[in-house]
């Protein structure tokens, strides 16, 4: 692929306007910090977007320029608009990849691409997260050791609704007794889905190097394959080609 | 289960009102036509459901009292309620079971389930479709040969925009020279969704003995199973059990 | 299903004859407890069969009998006779269940039904295990709760190198940071095979009431299915039916 | 990846000595058919082995130097030897792709991957078969067409006795009314495994274009990717690193 994968990296920007804490670990945003080390890499061209931009920074025509979206939201999912989710919907349905980090699990365009409810149980207690990689031969799992740990995080536990993965690729590990599919892969109509759990807000986990890989290898992995079907949102009528007789 | 299995056989039923030709095949409505061999069996009751119904006779009542929905649908999807679609969804992913039948792929319901488009190709021509088992160990092919034929068929062709069945029982073949994924099964949080793409209104195929022995077992596998968790619509915080210490 | 599933329960026994801690928790043997706790099921009926006996207790005429097998074995893989792992592995093609516990992860026949290693971490330090359900609407979750706690383990740890699990049920954690897919289901041919880890023989652990319900819906789940095709060890050549025409 | 693939091109090589039709169409073999199209990319670099040479072409520093081995056989599987059947599988389990053609799903190795029979249904009457892409987001589908026409082939027919596809790629028709997962990837260890149905020696289907661009795709799609974990055929035992406490 000799063309740059265009990622678009998209975050809701509220807790890092209203929190300090947050903003002292994020100055530039959660989507400043992630567009930076995905743009460090030679292959990859990033831009951002935010909630309240017009259209959340997802116009038309940034749509037909993204390959690959990644998207973080936690506290304003419902402020999303659903025109918008429905063209972000059929963009990855037609091929675009989207990558959901953390919180996105109850982002709209995560549910609606799953089906489900995408629940799961939570805490907040500075514990220890230990990252298992359950598939290790992977393209998301390349560069990585067998486990890395997280060393403050918030807890992601079971039972996580969603479908079942087309790849498991992680499973998480918690302090106080919990686990997680922390990292899951999903195919849906030309495009792929990735799923990625570590990134709370109040821990500088988007600084930490295994994630980086994590989300950089995500990336690669997602980005769109140009295949056949252009147009997955139709259901054509067709003839049968001249050699094939349905004539009895 | 000593308690049977309490059906809910869902029909559009406009076909049957409108057009002679359907009327004369299914003078019960295709829902009366399930209905009947479904509600055969010792261990199924079965009661039924149409759009023009208040409510699409899905109620909040009757929803609670139905083990598994099936679903026939064709010219009036839109018409289909979306706060019913909502409640519909949420009792599937809390253990009702649901198939949905031939048109019913392009149906709300089917394509919130899905997260994809589920679009196909089709033509009329009357053709012929073998219908092959390639799961012969899964419930759903029990009694059934290794293939069948429907004498005339609607044709549904790939490229089926769905996601990876967790269950691939059948594929059928054409003809006019397509191939479809004609059998698939879905995990969806507690409960289960099948689909069965045989059914044209046109064609006497659900009094095909095949077919109603392909829809009374999907009956029993999409049937609710009686595990943990109450409610997948909701992300509870969790505190650590005691003997699960969480501090450094 | 009138018909009762008939288990044959199949242990290496060479543990309980040679450590006297083991003798004290299993007095008749792993497959005595097995065995026990299925039997008190009105649907199921077993036997046993251990390593010593002739042709390790599965003739021709057992196999023919049993609808599934459980397998336990640990200090003495290599001494199963690769005849009668070739006899296993087609009768589970054709329809027989198995069910693989705890140290039987290398037993030849689940390598052979895998085509894995099947290795692991391993550690022996009477931690803690906490098993949460990962599919709640799988009927071999029925009956469980959420989680459930085997207070004194042996850990089994990732990476556990078996293919991709058609359904994957259980998700275990341990004290001393390991995750595992501790219940796993597969389609081989037209049988069906789960593993499940926890059984460490000096622990009492089969006689956890968690622990016995899995294994007994396990048993229901792997039991055969009446499907089509009765003998997958054989390629026939077939000619097309008469209404197929091949000619161009 | 800067390094080229290195691909070892396997061939049994009989029919094209034993047959004059088999030598006519291919005269280099159909393992110089093969290593010609798959040399002719930039990034790949090709090796032959066959049957007849000594270790069957396949010594421990060739399998050393192998990212993605292809195979070609069908009246010889006997004749392999069991010792490097059992190299290869370690390879493939350690990171190395495995491409298996046509009546190669008879092979020793393929079937010690997939653990069942590999079985299929089979017809030699020149009939017609149409590959349709189901997973047209999928790597190998890129550059291929909805569906594509191969004039003349072997008919391979379900049911196929394998485990459950990871990837299900492409399902063929064929004229005399039967149905093939033509097209299907799996992991197993570290490395990945493809197995593409068509290529008859009697036909010259190896010189087809999109026959050739899916080999292409499926060796860049198996290719290792250099995940953590290096020696799957052991089990290791772990302490808990001193962060994670393992007492009560």
């Amino acid at each position: 692929m000799a063309d740059k994968i265009r990622v678009t990296v998209w975050n809701e920007f509220r807790h890092e306007k209203s929190d300090s804490a947050v903003a002292k670990i994020y100055p530039d945003g959660i989507h400043g910090q992630i567009a930076k080390f995905l743009g460090a890499n030679a292959d990859i061209v990033t831009r951002t977007a935010t909630l309240d931009e017009p259209e959340h920074g997802l116009t038309d025509e940034v749509l037909a320029n993204t390959d690959v979206l990644t998207w973080w939201g936690h506290i304003a999912h419902r402020e999303v608009r659903d025109d918008i989710v429905d063209k972000v919907q059929q963009r990855i349905l037609n091929g675009m990849g989207l990558i959901v980090l953390h919180s996105g699990h109850y982002s709209k365009i995560f549910r609606r691409m799953m089906g489900t409810n995408c629940s799961l149980k939570w805490r907040e207690a500075r514990e220890r997260e230990r990252v298992w990689v359950v598939n290790p031969g992977h393209p998301i799992a390349k560069g990585l050791p067998e486990s890395f740990v997280v060393p403050h995080c918030e807890m992601y536990g079971e039972f996580f609704d969603i479908p079942t993965p087309d790849d498991l690729v992680f499973i998480s590990w918690y302090q106080g007794g919990e686990v997680f599919r922390s990292g899951v892969g999903y195919k849906r109509g030309k495009g792929k889905v990735f799923y990625f759990s570590p990134g709370h807000e109040t821990f500088p986990i988007y600084y930490q190097p295994e994630i980086q890989t994590v989300i950089t290898n995500a990336v690669r992995w997602v980005a769109p394959v140009c295949g056949p079907y252009t147009d997955l949102n139709n259901a054509p009528m067709v003839a049968a080609p001249e050699q094939f007789t349905v004539t009895d």
